[in-house]
């Protein structure tokens, strides 16, 4: 099942999308707002499911065409986003690069962050700054999960029950402000301005088997200006699963209904060695900074500049006939007016 | 204006409640949840507020008992919680306490995590937790604003324009996981359960002239199993304003209607020395581990342990003749089933 919210009040307006993207229907007899659905996931998700059935075999009376840039986010705004750094690939280049060591920690510990989630972008959405001097401008390409309600304290196998929806994120960071925060100890806020996500969310059913260890068996691409940046296999060196990751964030509290867990700047260490860019072989980056970072290992500095006002960044996963999965992440980065 | 979410559903059900909290009104016909009402702020703030009225004049046709254990916080879930720590003189006593220095930015730059909102718990609910051996669970005693829509990179002025409703917070903490989690650099997460508001939220004129340069100037009393533990006034020490911590959550996003900024932990120094306990004279503390970090500095090792099953933490605030303001959070830590 594909779902996606259209753009409309600070909420969305919840319609369910046919598999090849090209056709919608109301979904407003069973839930107006996904998080509406999310809240009464049992009842809705059938019901929701039924209308999808429809859709696909083109027998829905009252079907629309569907254009990816109506979209706001599927959740337009949710009570939680939680950030995992599930590719510790990732995390080790990042050390490497200012020559500290990877706390073996690292390992079996997830790294998490608590990330806002009151307002995100519309996928199609430019990603309004004021200022990019200094504030280093990233983009991060990453898988996310929506579950229902995890209970407190609740197992892996329990904890992989509840997740019912993927999608893609552009996580935004705001690489020049992070050493600052970090240094204070209170993790990223002002570093981390809002994310965006991909216009539709799916079942992982859809995935057949490339759903599989709770993982995204497939390569999430980046096209940076055009250009194709990266296309790590985002089921490759996830250090931690998604159920693993949902487990660590209901360790001390329950999860609500419509809780995003993502996982972190997807990242491939091929073969023992760095990634190398598209260009050269390799399966390129996520963000990057990563590239920067093995510039710095490799020729002392880096050379690829950060995001600067008019660049454009576009985020997308493809199944094996190569038709989008999710839609495509398309942004730009724009002054603020 | 005083405003409660009676229990009910995921989000609450909003109602006038009487300068006295001793009645309350629907407030249905304007807003069923406080979420919707801040959705539309300009629009049903001034209808709430006669409904406010007319209960005060005792002339509201339907009103009825009003009884804080039948409240949830006032945002059951929320789309942002942002807890500063604007009481320095806290940072400095956990600095000093284990001999590092305050960096000399933590004077002109808040400290502000972000927070989990999706699941509070409600102001006379158990704290249920699977464990507290090792986890050092503690009480923290703070005000919160609650804001209507923010813009993103809004100065001070505007900023204290878009506080609508304070309350109270108990963010419940547990010390014994927050070393690890700081040490892997991103900042809280298992570390922070869900914390509880007061049963009442109020406008801010509510407090006349106690309201003063963004901060809220009277004391803060927390009893801990029947005996005052604190009572600091949260209008002294307060390094960072209500409108600045606002300014900082919103120097790179726009902050969404429903947005909670909490002022960290109220500590008071005064005449230049630590704080004292209640017993000597002193304004006493808001958490267990500020004692604990004297206790550290005069002894050497603290002697007052954390919170334990069965503790009881009750925090409050009185108006000049005595009344309670916000009504009480009062909970108990208990096991979860």
């Amino acid at each position: 099942m594909k779902l996606a919210s259209l753009k409309h009040g600070r909420d969305g307006l919840l319609v369910v999308v046919s598999r090849d993207l090209q056709s919608m229907a109301s979904s407003a007899a069973v839930a107006p707002t996904l998080q509406s659905a999310l809240d009464n996931w049992a009842e809705t998700a059938p019901r929701l499911r039924d209308i999808y059935q429809r859709l696909n075999a083109g027998s829905h009376p009252d079907s629309s065409p569907f254009n990816q840039s109506d979209c706001a986010s599927p959740l337009p705004r949710a009570y939680q986003w939680a950030d995992g750094s599930a590719y510790v690939n990732h995390v080790e280049l990042v050390r490497n690069a200012r020559g500290a060591e990877v706390p073996e920690s690292f390992w079996h510990d997830p790294l998490m962050y608590q990330g806002g989630s009151d307002a995100f972008l519309s996928p199609h959405d430019p990603i309004k700054l004021p200022q990019t001097q200094g504030w280093g401008v990233d983009f991060e390409a990453e898988i996310a999960v929506i579950t229902d309600d995890v209970p407190l304290n609740c197992g892996v196998e329990e904890a992989g029950g509840r997740i019912q929806l993927l999608m893609l994120v552009n996580d935004v960071s705001l690489r020049g402000l992070i050493p600052g925060e970090l240094a204070k100890g209170f993790g990223f806020f002002q570093s981390k301005p809002s994310s965006a996500f991909s216009p539709v969310c799916i079942t992982p059913d859809e995935l057949g088997d490339h759903w599989r260890d709770y993982k995204v068996q497939l390569p999430l691409l980046s096209q940076l200006n055009g250009e194709l940046f990266g296309k790590p296999n985002a089921g490759v060196d996830m250090t931690f699963n998604f159920s693993q990751l949902v487990t660590h964030a209901a360790k001390t509290r329950p999860l609500c209904a419509g809780t995003i867990i993502g996982s972190g700047t997807v990242s491939n260490k091929l073969d023992g060695s760095p990634g190398k860019p598209v260009s050269e072989g390799g399966a390129g980056y996520s963000c990057l900074a990563e590239l920067r970072m093995i510039e710095t290992i490799l020729n002392g500095a880096p050379t690829t500049p950060f995001m600067d006002y008019g660049d454009r960044i576009k985020i997308e996963m493809l199944d094996s006939s190569g038709q989008s999965i999710f839609g495509c992440i398309d942004q730009t980065v724009e002054p603020q007016k």
